[in-house]
């Protein structure tokens, strides 16, 4: 773990967030870091993550540690690596050392959690083994957190009021994060001349945000199947007349993230149809974000997006009939059928370990409608909220092949000219869009949306 | 999963092995792949990892996929991907697809397993999750395996006696590994020049073996501080006369890994006081490469590189006495504290889940001796068998400062000679070495071991 240099705004930022924590809750909460996974043995493990919510209130992403959050107090705990571990792994940070950068309040080995866990509040980690310590320690079975109750249920509410709104110092990373994930775009888009395969492309991606000592945000997903819509296979050769998809973002060490996707052909130009297609996508993504600012209900961009791409594909023949009855019907959602977006912080779906708590307001539930069902944000847009805005065209054969949704849109999809577009199989335009006081900034625009304005070269 | 094209001599290997296990057990055996495990939420994974038992035998990384293993026979249990699955996954090979492609015997859906669970043994899989399932379906408790019993034990050791040798299907996955892997660290060469960072280089290096299609075997170790045997850092900044070392290895997508070192001065040139240290290491490597044949004790190559480093640091001043007395009195550990390697296979630590079951020979057990104790292979070599050979020399400040050691070594170490050694923090060199009938053959002798002669350009 490499200690930031500007560890004094840390510390600060921290203090702000547990004094704001403590005027929502009046118990102890205690957060848990958790530990690593094995990969396919013990001392092989995937690289540590630590839970998105201790790292909100601790800052840094210590391993198997725990910190204690009462009436605006931070008390750390944490046990010191065994003289042992020197070898190995270097001299690390004390307790009392980062107890420090972090402006704890007090620090203590872990055996005193125990003694100090009484009537505390808690949110489940991901680790299974983490998540044993916690029923342990706290004396109650702890489970996967979609349905918290008593003071769990009052902790996350809190948090998720917290987190919904970003501070600077996360506006610090979240841009970073960004300004990396664009220059990685940049370097897909200038290695699509000379690559072979998907791999190739996601190599060049991948290393821009390794070299800048950042990791990946999520699987990367890069392909030229952009119908498979969480595609993590790399293999497929990249041939002329293809469209890449690049769904690729980075994370600060810290554990902010990006999210950003591009979509532009192998051989840089699209075909009429793929460019047709582009600007329908093009269009809904403009203007979704020409809508972000505070106040606006976010459902109401998605369905701005089914608006446009409903209007656009009826101008190109492939839907008929009227655009708003078109999204009435869910017609829209045959080729775009996820929702337009997502909020976005410490996790590329923020605090989507709380199931819909965060990303659906109170009293709100998802809807069983086709064209709504996968909206993973419902909420009225908030300054400092950070969103994803990615509207898409997708011909995912699951759905057109299906015969009771054939027979269902008989009439409104026109098949044969539907079939003029066999070419564009998957596009998507995904910005990352912060609510800002009384508008919104795009914080990855740097990056054209409009990929044909892209020099193919480096 | 991409489905491998010559699935056919898989199926045939797959067989071969299945059947050559019948021979060693007169009971079932039942392995499980494994599930995913969760970064920061549940739909954020660390990419899938199928436990290595599974893989031997079912041939392809089958994501909540059991084998059942019985008098040569395989059946598969998994269940088909739901239909929703595809819009998010594409369209996954069904179970009976797969079963045809390993060529297994009979295919069941999940549900199955629990009745034709009797009496079978098993080995524990990494993932907590589905550890409980191991115990539920086998109606016992099932740990950590580092102590099995029982049949548990008896397949443990079955299992252990065919991955110790490769078949034709494995050295050809291990080749292809270490292949990409050299690419990587003539890649890691190649950007020194221009770097500035660890970052930088690792990037490099990565990109080779993502462009490839294959994943990092463990977590790199790309470091200006080689001294921290596994260190995990990439910030430091590249300087003038430090040395980097890179302990860089990729894994193919069936699952067979490389492991190999090199370490190389930033500026392109050792200091007279580097290239002193590195022939000693080298000369070490050299060594126990040539020693490795059938029958050899892997301890005997341990001990003959402590002999030769021993022999080394002599020369140069730095230890005072003979050799044999200084690996005698575990002289040599304060500058090489590891063993001279491991077993290498579907895990960069070949079978390192089951302890030492794997790599100590019946009867052996760990030496608490300093000089000792972290030997991970003490077995006859066999011919099949493919081992790391990684002599190094450290300056850990955690051995060098301790005071127990300056006390034990005082009169054996030139500390003023050492001092001015001081720009040599960590310098080991790895080749992964397979032993043939009658001699053996460097799977990486394609990347020189002195870098010297490596050009430091494309």
């Amino acid at each position: 773990m490499q200690i930031p240099t500007n560890h004094i705004s840390l510390a600060t930022t921290l203090r702000n967030r547990r004094e704001k924590l403590a005027k929502l809750i009046n118990f102890p909460a205690i957060l848990w870091s958790g530990s690593r996974s094995s990969r396919n043995f013990p001392a092989n493990n995937f690289p540590f993550r630590s839970s998105s919510h201790f790292l909100y209130f601790a800052g840094l992403p210590m391993e198997e540690a725990v910190v204690r959050l009462e009436r605006g107090k931070l008390e750390l705990f944490m046990d010191n690596a065994p003289g042992s571990s020197q070898l190995w792994y270097g001299e690390m940070p004390t307790r009392d050392r980062l107890a420090e950068i972090i402006n704890a309040d007090a620090a203590f080995p872990m055996q005193e959690l125990k003694s100090r866990a009484t009537n505390a509040a808690t949110i489940p980690v991901q680790n299974p083994t983490t998540k044993i310590t916690q029923s342990d320690i706290l004396n109650r079975d702890i489970y996967a957190s979609n349905h918290p109750t008593g003071i769990d249920l009052e902790l996350t509410k809190a948090i998720i009021s917290l987190r919904l709104s970003h501070d600077a110092m996360a506006l610090t990373e979240l841009k970073q994060a960004a300004a990396v994930t664009i220059k990685a775009h940049k370097a897909g888009m200038a290695a699509t001349k000379d690559a072979q395969f998907e791999a190739n492309i996601r190599a060049a991606m991948e290393s821009v945000i390794i070299s800048h000592n950042m990791t990946c945000a999520y699987p990367s997903i890069v392909t030229v199947h952009g119908e498979v819509l969480h595609n993590e296979q790399y293999h497929h050769p990249l041939q002329i007349g293809d469209l890449l998809l690049t769904d690729v973002g980075a994370e600060t060490p810290l554990g902010w993230a990006s999210d950003l996707t591009r979509t532009w052909p192998v051989s840089g130009k699209f075909s009429p149809t793929q460019r047709d297609i582009y600007d329908v996508v093009l269009a809904a993504h403009d203007a979704c974000i020409a809508k972000v600012k505070p106040g606006v209900e976010y459902l109401d961009i998605h369905l701005l997006a089914a608006q446009v791409i409903a209007e656009g594909l009826v101008n190109l023949g492939i839907l008929k009939g009227k655009a708003e009855d078109l999204v009435e019907m869910d017609a829209h959602a045959l080729f775009f059928p996820h929702g337009v977006g997502h909020l976005l912080g410490l996790d590329v779906h923020d605090m989507e370990d709380l199931g819909d708590l965060a990303g659906y307001e109170i009293g709100r539930v998802r809807s069983h409608r086709f064209g709504l069902g996968f909206l993973r944000l419902n909420r009225p847009l908030i300054p400092g909220m950070l969103v994803t805005i990615e509207p898409g065209f997708y011909q995912v054969p699951g759905i057109l092949n299906d015969p009771e949704m054939h027979q269902k849109y008989q009439d409104i999809v026109n098949w044969e000219k539907l079939e003029k577009f066999s070419d564009v199989r998957g596009i998507r335009i995904e910005d990352d869009v912060l609510v800002t006081e009384n508008d919104a900034e795009v914080l990855t625009q740097e990056l054209p949306s409009d990929v044909d304005s892209i020099e193919y070269s480096n």
